[in-house]
């Protein structure tokens, strides 16, 4: 390959780091103080070990006892954690009025209010799994869901998230669903409230937003929408309620929108596919799509 | 940052480690003895590289034989692949009365049918590289397609993981796809029968039951699911047929909805964007949504 | 674990390696004049710490100034996108009628007046940044839309790949929006032409044609398609106008499809949730789908 012309690399450069002066939003470069999204990330794939001690432990813990490893590994997220949260609590302007010895202690009582909660956490992926094999006839065994089952994934690291939320945390729990929204393409915000026996089948466009609520025992399919009706207030509509309500025992089948906060699907609805629901649904109904008219030629 | 209360993360630990007791799902902790699924992953990239010997070739290979490097790449994978289905035919329960020489046996005939089968994959593959490059005007070329359409990809580890899945290979064919369904978006059960010429355009949010049966020269577009019409049966619906039957020369336009075992779609039929269809359709058809009566305000 | 049967090993080593013989697509081998994915990845990535020098920069540069470190990031991606493109210019049929030399100064001057455009790239995201912030309730602020939206992750590599496609580099464009596909489910064609603050919130199953064009401000929600009306005529489509227009202001809510290359939707219009567009719809219009019969059970 030919030499590269210096003169206009030089140039270019140049011109770049010009482009970087200034108060826009694209040019923060306050390097240390950010939030570390790798770290975050990792702090995921790390709690996932913690909550499934035998599916996800690296097989490198196989010479020693599996109690000492999984104490190391309890240790270690705490310490990245604590880390992590003292970061984003120094970053965010409205805790910038605390003192720094403040902020260590609330970023520590953080964490730790978070890691007590493991159990509970614990207590409700278990049900998940068994709600996943129950509802799906494809799933051969319990570990095939533990092992492959993208709603599985998806629901474990949306309840480390939402503990994390309802703690305060800024900017972490979000970070930690989009990651596995990436990798699951079902995107739950962590604000949402979540009951037991939660499954999600197939998943992939699955969209849950902040403030809906969902009770026991639901089943919910790819592509289902539990969204607002509009969003043209943006910003204004912050911390309304703005989702549906879902209840106990609640089915909603695969490319339905449910829209509005104030709709509420009572207990034991079946919502069929493609459905557009925007207003409340009285207990035990099955609501679907009247036979659509197909053109025939 | 302050030094951490070592007490409370002392407790935290022993709280967690306690909270392993027990015969819950969440708790299985014998590592020793379950199937790996970086390894799996790591044999499905293997694979591809096998299958697309120029593609998905490492550059390290550049200075030596690419055939005697493709040899050894295949003698690896049998290496691996064999190891992993021996464990998870230990690890699943219905193996487990055949003792440990009748099960390294039947491991090694599993592993050496399913990479005889090789050729004729790389065959459908083929087939299915042609179709995109024929399909879709924005395919610059049948390169492009290979180093980049998620369609491909997915198919290919489909066809992998279906040949697994008729040797009675159990979780690895599911791990498997489900680490395509990642990449992709699309979810194809690797029990599905899916004939030559196969291309699906974007891709994202396609769901492709276990018991779908689809003929050749089908085309898919993205949101589509070929699925079942009720999943309140669960675990009692296994085995039964309850995916549709798809036709040769069929195409199916992105978000339809195709539900029900006993639906069968007949060959050169066109089903339109958007349809919701639960009952079979005859040979020629073009259906579509009637039109779809929009309000303006 | 037994011995591998070397014999059968063997057999299906020679019978894999004679199947790469013949003039199949999936057996090119050429391995050193193809353009890698990999690299190609890894230049996204490179280019995506230059777009935003703050958040995705490495922890690494801690210690040193961070300018210095920009400076050789931008000069190490020159070096590697000339690079690549040189590989694929060699690489794809119409340019092969150039000597090496001539070939080495387009592939230069392609990577120089791309990254000339780097300022103006930026200055756009900078509008889409400000998009999602002011149309999102849920984001809690302008850091959260850079560190965790998959839409900000999404329009950035576009925007990349759009003036690599502009300037002709083949190939590479399409790799790169792929690999942001994968990531976020968005699958945008680096052919495409969007104007300033496009907003998508949620993302997942959103896809947008080669020949789409886009204006100013236009918001777009997940599992949206701005597609062709049909693909029947194949690669005898290639360069005509097959995708919509959409106008200044526009608003697409979930789960519509808008279809065909004469569809043209104009300032200011609303599109509710669900349709399924495929002719033009006047100036600020707001269109939904009439209410839809449900039926109760």
């Amino acid at each position: 390959m030919s030499k590269l012309d210096e003169e206009r690399v030089e140039h270019i450069v140049q011109t770049i780091l010009q482009d970087y002066e200034g108060e826009r939003a694209v040019n923060k470069m306050d390097l240390y103080n950010q939030p570390d999204k790798k770290a975050i990330i990792d702090i995921v794939e790390k709690l996932l070990k913690i909550l499934y001690p035998g599916y996800y432990s690296d097989k490198v813990y196989k010479i020693y006892s599996v109690k000492n490893n999984m104490a190391a590994a309890i240790e270690d997220v705490i310490f990245h954690l604590n880390k992590q949260v003292m970061i984003v609590l120094r970053y965010c302007c409205t805790s910038s009025d605390l003192s720094d010895s403040a902020l260590e202690e609330k970023a520590q009582n953080m964490t730790f209010d978070f890691m007590e909660k493991i159990p509970q956490i614990r207590e409700y992926l278990e049900t998940d799994i068994q709600a996943a094999y129950d509802g799906d006839p494809a799933a051969g065994s319990k570990d095939e869901v533990i092992l492959s089952y993208p709603g599985l994934y998806a629901i474990s690291v949306y309840r480390i998230a939402h503990e994390l939320f309802l703690l305060g945390v800024p900017m972490i729990p979000r970070i930690m669903t989009e990651h596995a929204h990436s990798i699951t393409g079902i995107d739950i915000h962590p604000g949402a409230s979540i009951g037991k026996h939660f499954f999600m089948d197939h998943g992939t466009g699955i969209v849950i937003g902040e403030t809906t609520v969902i009770g026991e025992h639901v089943k919910v399919y790819q592509g289902v929408t539990l969204g607002g009706l509009s969003t043209k207030g943006g910003q204004k509509l912050k911390g309304i309620k703005r989702h549906p309500t879902i209840g106990d025992r609640v089915t909603i089948y695969s490319g339905s929108s449910i829209l509005g906060g104030d709709t509420v699907i009572e207990e034991d609805v079946v919502v069929g596919g493609n459905t557009f629901v925007t207003k409340s649904i009285a207990k035990g109904t099955r609501v679907s799509v009247k036979k659509q008219e197909l053109q025939l030629k």
